[in-house]
């Protein structure tokens, strides 16, 4: 039951670290949405590793196969299958953690649950099945388009080096121009040279990404259980690593008295905005046609390459040595998960939209 | 398909404001689970409004009625009606706001959805849908007792005014001895004070309510998009003014080093346990045995006194005048909703679990 | 998971035969849909019992209330909620067969899935049930109502006693000219004198019920799974007492060649429309335009007046005498229930096809 | 929303007939149950095209290719992709038909519904998908044959050609030993001439394929709408070519009287069993421990080598040649997806059963 997501646009992964390969099925992609290959490639190359110095040495293609779904350039509204085969799993690297429970990693919660997993490289909970929604965010992404609709997200904080501008002081398209994808130029080169710091300690650290996603429509979401934000937050908690969710004025609007806090709404032409904007673009769990946006944050990666105290299956004291490829902060691959799981979000509550009147 | 919750244990809400009453639908709550109607007694009076002089001053009994599922006191496996009627809904109050859209509540984003709603004190965008929860969340905690599994909120900050001490330095039990459920005594009265003067100067103000799990077993939670606190945190982002969740270190743990967050595991007897808890109890989105702690940020409610500028439905401007009768801090009638959403959650996943060997 | 149906225009149902009460929350209907409450209460009055002599003597008024989602006669979008109290309930008729199994009855089944069951009246497995089912239906009926489609259900056989005419050689409205629901006068005469006779005899027997929906676009069904006749299908069996469903040539057409079975498609001004409608209105699991018409079998009622064999929970032989008061034939009563069950499935499926189009 | 099916173990299904391949994720699936990679390959050759001279001439080896969810020949509870390439797709078969609508086939109503559609050999509504079930299906059979329960079907009907004797005068095994899968040897003869004589005569023609499903114990099935027949019903509804389904006494039980039909419960040894079973192991849509049987009727295939007439996308009248290569007679291949669809049905109503009890 737990690896789908989405009420009419639904994805649903599968695969496990160094098995044959991962994948995803969406169902429910209406028909006729024009799919840009060059795009999945493009988000796919933004996550995948190996990319820079920054991120894991470990190197796959990620080249996505779209075996149905789509004849001729086009959805048929048929289920869209895309696979992505594993090319550089190296399993010999985990035999050693066959029988070992590492620190803060998935090992001992697997074994509770299942009483059996697959140990190479972290089995089924390896970001690497992050690497099939990024596939399905493209295609979602190519909807929203479609609709005008943009998703953009970037690092705004790496450790204790954090962004003092909120997004609309920025320009975000600057992101993809420096490997930690910051969109403020001298940040992103402090955020490169903290992370280099911390990976020849043989540490890591964490960091928040922040989203943006402009031109949504006004009346997306759904009151009660699946508020827009509701539903975004568990998006973005489902991701590998993240620890907290908040958006619009988020923990800081705590703070704040219900006479700041409040939009107060105005008509401007034929539409109807906000003077401010700390609802975030949501009330009452619907959008109100403002920026939405949002700030996600992730832990310090688990695996560090200093050794480490822990125990084995049979409770034994045993000694964990940090051996693979590992990334050193998450955040700037994390980027395009985020506006995947961000994209997958919005085009399956425009769907939900399309059923409100009769 | 927004007003469900649940995979297995399921509740469906459903009422208004000022209709003629609101209630829930649990569906898969298993047979056998002895139901205790003082406790549900108990929880909606903890919620319920007019409790103390900082909440809001209408009057409802909230009794609940159940319909269906329960026989000689126990749950039969079938579904469970719970029935609240409204008896003290003053609809006059809101006549006045029939064609105005509020500052930062839903009366906008309801009309670009449905293009209708029912105005009477926001319909069903109003907080008082969470009565429902909370009776559902009762059954839950029903379940979840008769496991050991003790589910407890508290509030933690109110506007600027927040605890230092973490929830194991507390003593929770002390919460409810006083009408803002602060379980430390001086703070209690600083924020009851502080909620005083924001109410008489016609205004709100945010806060923050943490939550404590204790007895969760090992292997609860659904990887991939079904994390344990990737549903907790829908959960608590449906509940009315929610802006955003954290569990574990949070938003704190971005600053840390992959060394520090790293929860070191040991075995104690049988047990197998951690040193720290960082991870909030929930490791690759299934829980390990520890503690699991969360905190949600609630913005100042959106419903002031003092008089405000907005728009009418045609677009004119209007002035909102402050009436009818509101809280000026929401987390202390919030404590019980985030217990009876956790509740909820946890209930599920035990079920869930239950299907994971052959 | 078991007590809601539908995807979008979702039902879910509550209640025991002598609980307090039952109901249904529908989900997901849009809004803007006039309400008739005129409607509910005639098809209520259909399904209820006592209306003749050949149903059973219990006397429930079946007033639905609406508690919520219809606010000025117009659907919200909201949850609608529907209550019916129960009222005759005599739950001292059934204290004698509290630990007993009776023939073809759901108690034994019950027991050995819940281990507890409420057993005054059948509890949850009576068909009162149904009547929240009746209720929803007519909701459903408002919506196609708007859209011009019409669905019409009728008695087409009682034991040996079936009509030789197609629907297409029938005048449906006349079949709620008399009791058993025949639109032929001279059939429903003698299926009524043969249903009296059974009753004398202390005995039941079973019967079809036929349906016809006109009007349904072309376009509806969701290919694979979700086949609109197999979703017809599946809402149809889960009507008590239901043994078969067959649409278009049904059983019938295994015997055919292709070369007759085959529907030759003809454009006719701007309609494509079929020759013969064998297919009955379903092409590949979706709606082609022509009329959608299906049979559904009934067995005879299980409780009969005459004694019978049985066992007690504990196993020891017992003697089964039939009590309260129970219909010889389920299908008159079956007629409103057939016809809400098909009005919620296309219902359904015409909030599915508004999301197949970008 | 429409190519998934199950509620706990759950399928979903991709690929159309001309595509790059097909295949199927199976969410849900326990840890820890056996796979037989030989039980796989045998069903898949059962169904598969080309097996003999009464069957489609089309070559596809169906191998399956299993990506995840299994480990060292256990499921290890993560998602199983099962993946089958197509191979001997001849995709310029079809473009004649590119524009054209042909009789009793999905082509019109899929443009309906889509606006667009893969035309490549039926594309999505063709009946390769079932290939990917009858894999999803060996994997269902695995986990039944654990827990001792056996599901099995043959051909008791071509034509007008059927087989007088019920389940329990047949020895089911022997099936297998003829190309039309029908248990009585003399009447296979017959059946078999039957279809090479319609197949000569470039026709086709319907049948019923019959199942047995003996050792499910008492308890599966949920109350209301998934009652266990209900959802077997819609399961074989959902396979291409089906028009009717009836379980137990099905259709015929309607003529009977209760005084017959009712199956006298009695206990012997620890065994609560019933003297008759027209309740077709089912009662109150939940499992007594009985066998469940039931008949699912075929239609005569669409597709006919006769020359038919029909008409084209923009309505003007066309000539359909039959092309391509198709079955004379669906059912012998039919016999394993009916087996697929049931064991997938009694397999995730074995994992709901394990919720109802705390």
């Amino acid at each position: 039951m737990s690896n789908s997501f989405g009420k009419i646009f639904t994805i649903t992964t599968y695969g496990e670290s160094h098995g044959l390969g991962i994948g995803v099925i969406i169902d429910g992609c209406p028909a006729g949405v024009t799919i840009d290959e060059e795009a999945i490639r493009i988000d796919m190359q933004r996550r995948k590793p190996g990319q820079s110095k920054i991120t894991t040495q470990r190197k796959e293609e990620d080249e996505v196969e779209i075996l149905s779904g789509v004849f001729e350039g086009e959805t048929t509204g048929t289920p869209i299958a895309l696979s992505i085969r594993n090319k550089d799993q190296k399993s010999k690297d985990y035999s050693h953690i066959k029988d070992t429970y590492r620190p803060s990693h998935a090992d001992f919660t697997y074994d509770a649950k299942y009483g059996v997993r697959d140990y190479r490289g972290g089995g089924r909970s390896s970001a690497r099945e992050t690497a099939a929604r990024v596939a399905a965010g493209a295609i979602a992404k190519s909807l929203l388009s479609s609709l005008n609709i943009d998703v953009r997200a970037y690092v705004s904080k790496v450790g204790k080096i954090g962004l003092e501008k909120g997004h609309h002081q920025l320009n975000l398209s600057k992101a993809e121009e420096n490997i930690v994808r910051c969109p403020d130029e001298q940040m992103a080169e402090r955020m490169i040279s903290h992370i280099d710091e911390v990976r020849k300690s043989r540490d890591t650290v964490g960091g928040i990404v922040s989203c943006v996603i402009k031109g949504v429509p006004a009346g997306l979401g759904e009151p009660v259980f699946d508020k827009l934000h509701a539903v975004l937050g568990q998006a973005m908690l489902s991701i590998n690593a993240v620890k907290g969710f908040e958006y619009g004025s988020g923990f800081d609007g705590v703070e704040m008295y219900g006479s700041e806090h409040n939009d107060i709404i105005e008509k401007q032409g034929e539409k109807v905005s906000t003077k401010t904007n700390y609802s975030g673009g949501i009330q009452g769990g619907i959008s109100n046609g403002e920026d939405i946006y949002f700030n996600v944050a992730f832990k310090p990666v688990a695996t560090i390459m200093n050794d480490q105290e822990s125990i084995d299956k049979e409770g034994n004291k045993v000694t964990v040595s940090g051996k693979g490829r590992h990334d050193p902060c998450v955040v700037p691959r994390a980027v395009p998960i985020v506006e995947a799981m961000a994209a997958i979000t919005i085009a399956d509550f425009i769907l939900q939209k399309k059923t409100n009147r009769i």
